[in-house]
C-alpha cells in the first residue's frame, strides 16, 4: 500500500467517525442552546416579550431563532385545524422542531400559548435536562382581555370563536416555570431583562 | 409628556417595529442560508458527502444543520409510514423544516433519497430563488447495491423490503440539478470539493 493510499485510508476514518455535535455548532456564537418555552393566555405578551429578547440576543451576537404561529401555522402545521387531536399534534410537531433547533445549536424562542399542562411537560420530556425553560408570561385575564390585541377576545365573547383559551376554554398555569414574568406589574422591557439575568447566570451565554 | 414618557414611547417603537431578519442572523456566521438538498440512491454516498460538508463548513466557522433519517424519520416524521402517502406528506414536512432553517440563517443539508422530482421542486417552491441547491449524488445502481452500506439492497432483492428506490421502485434523476457529484468517478473529498466551489463562487460563504 503506498504512502498516498494510506493517507487517504486514515484521513478518511477521520472523517467518517467525527460528526459535528450540537455543543460544537453551539460554539460558534458562544452560546448554550435551549429552549425558552413562553406560555400564556392571548394577550399577555408572550410574542413582544419574545421579539424583544431575540433584539437583545442579536445584539450579543447570540443565534437565537423564533417560533410561533405566524411561521408554524401556515406551512409545517398548516394541514392542522383546531380539533383537540390537531392541537395536541400541532404541539408534538412544534416540540420535535425545538428539539432539531436545539439541536442546531440555537437559542430557541417558542411563543405559543400552549393552554396545557401535559403539552408543555412533553415539549420538556425531549430535551436533556436544564435546556428547557419553560416561561410563564402572566396577567389576569382581565387584563389581557382588556387589551385584546387581535380582537380575539370580543369575537369569543360574541360566541364567533369557540373553545377560547380563558373564554370557554382551560389555560393551566405552570407549577414548575423556570422563569415568571408578569406584565401587568412590568413592561416588556423589564421582563425581558428578569430572562437575560437568567440566561446569563445559568450561563447559557457565554 | 415627560422626556421619560417620550423616551420610553419612542424606544418602543424602535424595539416592537423590528423583528430579526433571516439576514441577519445569517450575518452572524458571515454566510447566505441556503438548503443544499441531496438527492440519489440508497448507497450513493448522499450521508457520507454531507456529513463531510458538515465539517469543511465548521473548519470555517459556518454554521450548518443536517437533516436526514436519523433526526427525522424517530421525531417530527416518527407518525409517518411508508405508504405513497405518508412518504408525500415526509417530504413536506421536510421541506417546510428546510425553510424554517434557512429563515433561521443556516446552511442546511437534507439527505434523502427523495427519487421523485414533483417532491424535490416542491421543496425548491417554498424558498427564495437560488436558495436550493439540488445536489444529485450520482452512481450507477449496480455500483451502489455493491456498496449496500445497511444491507437493504439484499433485503429488497430477498423481497423483504417492499418498494425500494431502483429495484422495484422508480428513482426519478434530476434534470436541472445545480450539482452533479459522481460518486464511482471521485472520492467523497473530491465531491465536497465540487460543492464547496459552487458554495463560494455563489456567494453563500462571505
Amino acid at each position: 500500500m503506498s504512502n498516498n493510499a494510506n493517507a487517504d485510508n486514515s484521513s478518511n476514518i477521520v472523517w467518517h467517525q467525527h460528526n459535528i455535535t450540537k455543543n460544537e455548532r453551539a460554539e460558534l456564537s458562544k452560546q448554550k442552546p435551549c429552549v425558552l418555552w413562553f406560555t400564556g393566555l392571548s394577550g399577555s405578551g408572550k410574542s413582544t416579550i419574545a421579539n424583544l429578547l431575540e433584539q437583545k440576543l442579536y445584539s450579543l451576537s447570540k443565534h437565537s431563532y423564533l417560533l410561533d404561529g405566524d411561521n408554524i401555522r401556515h406551512g409545517l402545521c398548516g394541514d392542522l385545524g383546531f380539533s383537540d387531536k390537531d392541537r395536541v399534534e400541532n404541539i408534538r410537531r412544534i416540540s420535535e422542531l425545538g428539539k432539531l433547533f436545539v439541536d442546531s445549536g440555537l437559542i430557541v424562542l417558542a411563543a405559543f400559548i400552549s393552554p396545557f399542562r401535559t403539552d408543555r411537560d412533553f415539549a420538556r420530556s425531549l430535551l436533556d435536562e436544564g435546556e428547557f425553560i419553560e416561561v410563564f408570561v402572566d396577567a389576569p385575564l382581565a387584563v389581557c382581555e382588556s387589551r385584546d390585541p387581535k380582537g380575539l377576545y370580543k369575537k369569543a365573547r360574541r360566541g364567533e370563536i369557540q373553545k377560547f383559551t380563558g373564554i370557554d376554554s382551560d389555560y393551566q398555569s405552570p407549577t414548575h416555570a423556570e422563569i415568571t414574568v408578569n406584565t401587568e406589574t412590568h413592561d416588556a422591557e423589564a421582563c425581558v431583562e428578569i430572562i437575560m439575568n437568567y440566561l446569563t447566570e445559568n450561563g447559557f451565554l457565554k
